[in-house]
Order: C-alpha cells, then structure tokens, then sequence
C-alpha cells in the first residue's frame, strides 16, 4: 500500500496562488493557532466557528490525511464516506437527540422531514450494518472515513480548535467478540498503534492517556493528546512509572485514613456560623478563618432509578473543599447510574443544596433504609481535623466538625458509609502505579480519541449477526476519531515562535521557500526556477516567493508561514554560484551554500 | 506534479471489506446506475437522495478525483476548501436566495442565525476575496475544491443522477481582462482542455456541446456530456462539422420563409370552431382534422421592465404547433429581458391565454405604439399554408388562417414583426455550421459545465482590485463545475450489461477480481495471494474473494461489480500451473494462462 518511490514534488508561486497574510491578527483571536492561522493566510472565518482552508492549509489537512489513510488501511480498514444529512429518526433510537441537545444542527426539508448534520456516524453506520452483514462469517469489519462533521457550539474558540464544522476521521469496528483473533481488543490494540504512527510521523510530541471508561468497563478509552501549554485539556502523568490519565480519568494512590482523633488532638467545639450571601467556597473559608483544605464539600446525587440502584435514592459524596467531586468515580464507586441531584427535589427530601453536611442524616430523619449512602474521599475521611462544612441550614455553616462526634457508629456502618477515590487527581497526588511516586500536571489538546463501545449502539438498533451455532448475537463495537482540522491547529499551538508557525516537515504545506529577492532580474528568477525544478525532482515541494515586495516583507511573512527551509535568491551568493539556505527552526541569517549542494542540503534537512 | 513511476497497487479481500451485494434492486431504482450501484454493494440510501458510499465507490469517486486533481493542478490553480454552512446574508447580496427558493436547505443555528448549506459557492469565495486581495498583481488566480454540496430537490431521482447531497468538484478564476494573457479566455480555454483531459483519463464516451449563454455572450458555456441513452439531457450534434449544443443552446441553419401564398396555392376560407375541453395542442389538431405542424402557437411574454425594453411591454411568440418556444432565443431575438407573461395580467389586456392568434392586434386593438411586438419563427412565417390557430376566445380556434389576408400590410412593419429563430432545434433541423447537413439527437447526462461568469457575482457583491493605473475594476470571474459523485453514476449508464456494471480500468475500484474456487484448499489460497502480491508490486489493485460461496454466486457478483479482468484460481487450471484470465467486457469462459504470465497479461489488459 505505501509508495516506494519518491514522487515529484510540487512546485508553486506566490502570486499565482492565495496567501492573503496579515500584519495583526483579528481581535478575535486569542490562542496562538487561532492567531497564526488567519496571519499566515491559512484561513478565513466565514461564521462564528466556520472556515475557509485556503491553500496553505488544504496543503497541511492533505498531508495529515494521507498519513491518517495510510496508517488506517494498514490496519486492514476500509474507507467508505456516509453523508452529513442524517435522519432525526436515527437519533431517537439511540437517545442521542436529547444528549446532543443544541449542539445537533437541526432543519426541516421541503417535506417537512426533520434532518440533523452529523456530529459523527455511530447511528449511520449502524444502521447500514443492520442490513448489510448478516454472518459472523462478515466480522471483523473495519470501515472508516474522513468527513465533515457539523456540532453547534454554545460557544466555537480558538478558531480550529472547536469548530462548529471541521474534518474529522472517524473509524468503526464491528466484532464477534472482545477478545481472541478478530476480537474488539485486537482491533483497538491495533487502532491505539495506528494513532500513535499517525501522530508520531505527523511530527506531534504527544501523550497517550487513559480517558474516561466505556460501558465495557477497564482500559476501554484512550485520549491522544499533543503536549503543549496553551491546551485546554489537563493531563496527570506518572514520571516514574509512565501512566498517564486525563483530569476525568486519572486515578490517585492509596491514601491513609481513619475517622477517629488521633491521640493528642485536641477536641474543638461545634460552633454555627450565619454565613449568609457568599459565593463560593474560598469566600465562606475566609469568613470562617479557616483554608479550604480544611472544609468538607458535600454533592448530593441521586439514583437514575430504584431498579439498578437496589432501592438507594440519594447519595451524598463527601471530599476536601480544595477538590473537585468526579461523578465518574462516584458512579464507579456506588456501582449504579446516578446524576447530579435536581436542586428542587433534593430540598422536598431535605438536603439545604449548597449547605449539606455529611451528616444531614441527623437532621432530616433519613437512615439507610430510606435509601441514602454516604461516599467519602479519603482525603476527607480525616479524624484528626476540625472541619468546617455546611450547617444543613440555608446561609449556615458550622466549624470544628468531627467525624466521630457528629455522626457516631454510622461511620462504621458498611451499608451506609463508604470509604473511596471519589475526586479529580490533582499535581501532587500519590501515583496510582509507583508508590512514593506523585503525579505531575501537563497540559494537552485532545487529537484522537479511541473507545470500546460494546453493544451501546448495536442494542438500541438492533445490530446482530448468527454466529456459527446459528444463535442471533449482539455485534461489538468499537469507535475511533481524529480531528484533522483541530490537529493541524494542535501543531501550531505546539510549533510556533513569536515570528510565526514551525512546521514538522512531514506535514508542512512545502518543504521549501525559495525567495527570490528582485523577481524581475531574469539571472535571479532564471536560478530560481531550475533550483526550484531540480528540488521537486527530488520530491521536495516548493513555494517561489516571486512577489514584487521589500525583502523585508518577503522574510517577515516567510517566519510567519513557516516552511522548514528557506532558500534565498539574491545577487551576492549567485555571483559567488550560491544560495542562502536557513533553517526555519534557527535564528540568525543563514549560511551561503554552493548552487549544487543545495538540493542535497535540503533533502537532508527536510528528511531528518 | 504528476507521479513518474507506479506506486503499489492495494491488495483487498472481500471478506474483510463491505460489498453487500443484492439479487434484486430495490423497486425505486428505475434507472441503470441506480439499481446497479445498489445491487453491486457500491452503495446504500440514507434519506431520499442522500446515501452511504460503500468502500468500492469510495474507491471509484478516490480515482475520478485523483484525475481531476492532477488536471485542475496542472492549469495552475490551487486547491482549498470552503465551508457546507453559508451565512444566508451572502445568498441575500446576490439575489440568489429567492433563485435557490425551495432547493437551498436553511437552518437557524443555536442563537437564531440564519444558515444556508451551500448548494455552491460563487457567494463564499467572492466574499472571501473581497479581502483576500487588493491588486491586479494577484491576478489571475484559479482557486479549487472537491467538497460536498446540499440542494433540496423536488424529486431526488436515480440515485446518484440527481441526489440532495452530492460530490462536486468546483472551481473559480479571476481576471483582470477577458482577453489576452491571464484574462478569462485563456482561463476558460484551459478548463475546457483539462475537462477534455478528465473525462478521457476516466474512460468515458462524451460530447461537450455549447451551452446557453451567461451574460458576457458568445460561446460562453459549454457542458461536458456522458453520451449514453438513458441521459435525462438531449443534445443536438451536426455530424459534419462536429457542432453540438443541447437543446436549450443549439441554433438552427438557414430556413425559407416567406408571409405571401405561393402562386397555385389556393386560399382557404377562415372558419371559427368551437373547441371545447381540448387539453393540449394534439388534441385541438385532431378535432380540427389538421397534424399540429399545421397549427400556430402564440406565446405570450411579458417585458422585465419598460425601460431596458424601451416601451415595449407584450411580446408574442409565434412558433409550430408541433416545436417547442425557446425562451432563451426569444430573449436574444427582442434584446431586452422578458418573461412569460402573468396569466391574469395578459389576459386583462385582452390575451385569451390558451387561444391566442398572431393576429391577435386585430381584436385587442393593440398597435406597435401600443407596446407589442410579434416574433415568428421561419417555419410558421409560411404564407402557403392554411393554418389552423387559436380565435382570441377562449374555447375556440380558427381554420384557414392566411398570414398575409388576416394581418395585412403590418407584417412588413419591422418595428412590429421580426422573423427569428425562437424555438428549440430537434433532429433533422439544417445544422447552423455546415448547409445541407441536418442535426441528428442524441441523449447525454452532463457532468461538467464551464461558464463564463463576467462580473456578476463581483459587481453584486463588490469584488474590485486597483489596475495599473489605479482605478478600481471590478474582476472578471469564470466558473468551472463538475458533478464527481455524478460522474461515476453516468459511467455505469454508459458502461453497463445485463449481468452488471464494467469499469474503465482507470477508475474502476480495482483491475483484478481474483476469485478463489475453494478459500480453505491452502494451495489455491497460497497461489492466490502469492500472485495478488505480484499484481500489486505491478501497481494493479486486486480484490481477492476468498469467500466460502459456491462458484457460481463468486462468477455472478463478480460479473455484478464489474472489475475489468478476472483471474480465478481453481484446482484444473492450478494442476497445470495455470489461471484462469477473462476480460469483464469479453463473453465466455476465458482462457488459462500460465501462472508466470497472468501478471503481464493483467498489465497489457488494464493498461490499454
């Protein structure tokens, strides 16, 4: 499938191509990407979150895609193409029209049929499958495609790095079952390796973490992350064991705990405390004098339904006022579906939402045979601390919590109270695979996301095949993305200096910028062009700045569209028989190389 | 920019693809390429006209733009790509929102915003240059996308012929001048080369035929037509001189006309009939006992407005009963915009719409003064015929209507009467190019279509750069489409028989179907795959079906998807170091070859 040879590469002119630069960029643009892209005339903004690629960028997204497609048929996938119209139907059968909400575009046709744009093809293609396989004798299947996916954005920032339309692959792999030969996990073992020969040959530095789990549970989702400090994405690292999670996902260490004082501390009184119109936790520590390291933050849930939960309605989760509750760890926790409780109906049952106390049991009456649980964080189950928390009174709260005081022998109870990582990992936190080692923060731009869906889909559509004991079998499932247009964004955030974009060359829109600096001194451009034929010969591609501008200009905005070498043509080396060649990756001016070493100069350069 | 040497061709199996081929097509498939790209598994439907491209159509549409891709590359222009969703402001600008009507999908977004998905994109790109460019020295520019269109249509119909969302490749230049050096002429000559060039690289049969005119005039369109039977589109074609257009273009050669009866010719009595109920013109001849070549029809036209039309306000179009009134002709014979007229408002006027004569001035009272105008084509100004036509009354017609005894000397009054061509040419019309040859019909499906915009979209929208000289000029633009998903339907209409489609070698999905007899006899499997690597080093495209199918149903989708040659590897054929080599397009049972030859003969077959 890859391509022995070299082929020729592409040699163009400035001016007979579009490369509007601009000298600021609009106000609009706050991150770096956004910024340069507009510069650099890779793009124009159409609509809030929608854009023109123009051809510097085309250039980029055809060099991304194409290692994406190899990448992806080596993996024995194949591509197809599925539509943006979608019918509403579709996502009624999965539920997805309500958890899309507005972010599903929506229209009407001259019929009057409701129709969405895709904001990605699990309905689709499931619904295509139904019809199309009909034997296990079919499986494994890999079907992927590059597309535009359409999501409308409450709020599209940083120019390609959230959208509203943008290019993305997205791959599909049906299974018989997760594991052996042909198995969901063979196929996501290999989609992990694809993702990371993508990313790696596209010349991203980045980080594969483990995201938030499936429905199949265990490693069952991968987020692959470019590293860079402008990225919107938190990432917790293990440096010594190399375990890598994102802010959802990540777990923490052992930590110790115990409800009881330890010798020697000293007892404090409860005391209640009028806190009335405070915003937020730091306000309320600052007015009781304590930090918020010291205050217990209680998050009521509630039970999704009384089948699955085994007759429990309300949890309560406990953590440290400086950490943030992670309902996934919560849900993991309790071991059913649960959501954050609605406000209105948390208050008819008794909680004060926003003033709860771990031991709101005492005031409101409700035991575990009413159906609440109590889940604590280990950071919070401390007995040797006088807490501040909420007084389970509107506008109160109270100071010198103890565990032991304020709720007794329930804390011992198993049914009731439950000792368990229920928070957001944090810099610091112990390492959940080196002991003694603590996880450090980075930060990341999500590019590809790779995930076990199981039956999710398949169930709610009715995808199945017979197997070989003509039994009618659920398919398995697994998804697998990449944005393209937000990984040529990525790489910018990434890439950059204060002069412009760097691009890795793998993925630069040409490798070479020959500037020529009089383009109307025939001895010049005469150079120019056979350097500039001679390079696409040896499958270099090749931007001829032949603009009638100042140098000046010319150099500014080549820094700015960041081609990896740059070639200079101009009187004093061609009449010495040279060329002055420059990384775009080093400073200075560059250095004077012979006419006839310039190809072989270049070739290295951009092959290294 | 072209490859020099061949890559490796792709090696498939078929039970790791998707081709889910059918016996029968589904009933709504009532043209060729629909029901055999159903049938064939290249495709499946989503919504009405909306569909899923399977991984052989996927494969076929990949070569088509890989073809056009190099073709467009090698005119100089550069490919980008714009967005599905449009600002409905820019439809506004240029009027073409109430032109679109129905068949532009609109959306409101999340905050309201009205929202257009494009249907094409003269509004985004001109909106883009706008700022892109500032002055002539940015000129000529030919700018390019291959991307996916939306257009509501009425009646989605043969599948890809006429679908709602649809693969287009479309590009757009701009000029300074129309002739000379970088003007649109030189331009649009280009594009018409690489069209030639595209659609001979495909391997198709077509005709490219003259177009109606844009405004700038002269030969300013032209559409690249797939000659095949089941065309929706009638073109007219001079076989000596080669001339063609459609039907709404093509001009007709010199015709005799003459308002006076011929000497012998005996004059008829005018005979007024009631003719009541008589739907449509076959029927009124009937009753009248004349043929409709015997009959007027008068059409009436009303004039855009009474300035550009200095004054004149009704237009009357006299042709055949038996030919069809061409609107564009009428246009171009009176020199100002003209409409059909508003039923209620001729009618007001004294126009018995249905039953109007030439000489209706007679009834109404309306003189040349009055704003009228009568415009007859050669072959009704026949004054040795006694024409039946309508009475100016509804409900009844005349017999024995004499030109030059009912309208007199007014005839000759050339502000009032012109003799033009105004209707639409069909088979045996004398051809305009070459006398004493007539136009013979053919039937097309077009997948191209070069226009020469002018300033229309610049002037609309204010699209200008500084000349030389500094003045502000507006630019001159040129639009070039082809329909890529459409292509490859009309490729099946024209290459197809009773058993299935046969590709052209170039953008057939694959060259070789190398059918396995027996998938688990492991000689036959290692010979297959040892031979498919051959093919593939060779630069073929082979897919092998190693499927656990009986022969016959292998031999009948094979015939079905249509790859151009087909190697099978059987238990005789392998006993004799051989394999068994059939052209797709040859009937039979094919030949043996031996082994060490099938890849040579393969080449020379898909070469060709």
């Amino acid at each position: 499938m890859s391509q022995k040879s070299h082929p020729a590469g592409t040699v163009q002119r400035w001016t007979r191509t579009l490369i509007p630069t601009l000298r600021d960029a609009p106000a609009e643009a706050t991150t770096p990407s956004h910024a340069l892209l507009l510069r650099a005339g890779f793009m124009r903004q159409v609509a809030a979150g929608v854009y023109d690629y123009l051809p510097l960028a085309w250039r980029v997204l055809t060099k991304v895609t194409r290692i994406v497609r190899e990448e992806m048929d080596a993996t024995g996938a194949s591509e197809m193409l599925m539509p943006a119209l979608q019918p509403m139907e579709l996502f009624e059968q999965t539920g997805r029209a309500e958890d899309y909400g507005d972010n599903l575009f929506r229209l009407r046709d001259r019929h009057g049929r409701e129709t969405a744009l895709g904001p990605t093809h699990e309905e689709v293609i499931t619904d295509l499958l139904r019809t199309a396989i009909t034997s296990y004798r079919q499986l494994p299947l890999i079907l992927y495609q590059v597309q535009t996916k359409f999501r409308d954005e409450p709020r599209p920032r940083g120019g390609l790095l959230r959208g509203r339309e943008f290019i993305m692959k997205d791959a599909y792999s049906f299974h018989l079952a997760v594991e052996g030969v042909g198995g969901l996990n063979e196929a996501y073992d290999a989609m992990y390796q694809a993702y990371s020969n993508i990313f790696r040959r596209c010349g991203l530095d980045f980080t594969v973490v483990e995201a938030e789990s499936g429905p199949i549970g265990g490693s069952a989702s991968h987020e692959f992350m470019v590293n860079c400090e402008t990225g919107e994405d938190t990432i917790l690292r293990c440096p010594e064991s190399g375990y890598a999670a994102n802010v959802e996902k990540c777990e923490i260490g052992e930590r110790k705990w115990g409800f009881d004082r330890g010798a020697g501390t000293p007892s404090a009184s409860l005391e209640r405390v009028h806190t009335p119109d405070m915003p937020g936790i730091e306000g309320v520590a600052q007015f009781l004098g304590v930090t918020p390291d010291r205050m217990l933050k209680t998050i009521v849930f509630e039970a999704a339904d009384a089948v699955t939960s085994g007759g429990v309605k309300w949890v309560l989760a406990v953590v440290r006022g400086d950490h943030e509750v992670n309902e996934g760890k919560v849900k993991a926790a309790i071991g059913f579906r649960a959501k954050l409780a609605d406000e209105a109906r948390a208050k008819q049952a008794g909680f004060a939402i926003g003033y709860v106390s771990p031991a709101v049991v005492q005031q409101t009456g409700l035991r575990p045979e009413d159906g609440v649980r109590v889940i604590i964080d280990p950071d919070a189950a401390q007995g040797n601390i006088a807490w501040a928390t909420g007084a389970d009174e509107r506008d109160h709260h109270v100071r010198g919590f103890d565990w032991r005081r304020e709720m007794g022998a329930i804390l011992d109870d198993q049914r009731y109270v439950k000792v368990a990582d229920i928070r957001n990992a944090r810099a610091g936190d112990p390492s959940p695979r080196a002991p003694g080692s603590k996880l450090v923060e980075q930060r990341g731009i999500e590019v590809g996301h790779i995930f076990k869906l199981g039956t999710k889909y398949s169930d709610a559509m009715g995808l199945a095949v017979l197997d070989e004991g003509q039994q009618r079998r659920s398919v398995i499932m697994g998804c697998y993305g990449i944005g393209v247009s937000r990984t040529m964004a990525a790489c910018v955030e990434m890439s950059h200096d204060a002069e412009g974009i760097i691009w890795p060359a793998a993925i630069a829109p040409y490798h070479i910028l020959l500037t020529v600096m009089k383009p109307d001194d025939a001895a010049q451009i005469q150079a120019a062009q056979r350097l500039a034929s001679d390079l696409g010969e040896a499958g270099l591609d090749v931007l001829i700045d032949d603009r009638d501008e100042r140098p000046g200009v010319k150099f500014k905005d080549g820094d700015l569209i960041g081609l990896p070498v740059r070639l200079t043509v101009g009187d004093k080396a061609l009449a010495a028989g040279g060329v002055e060649f420059k990384h775009r990756s080093e400073a200075g001016k560059g250095e004077v190389v012979p006419l006839g070493d310039a190809v072989a100069r270049c070739v290295t350069a951009v092959r290294a």
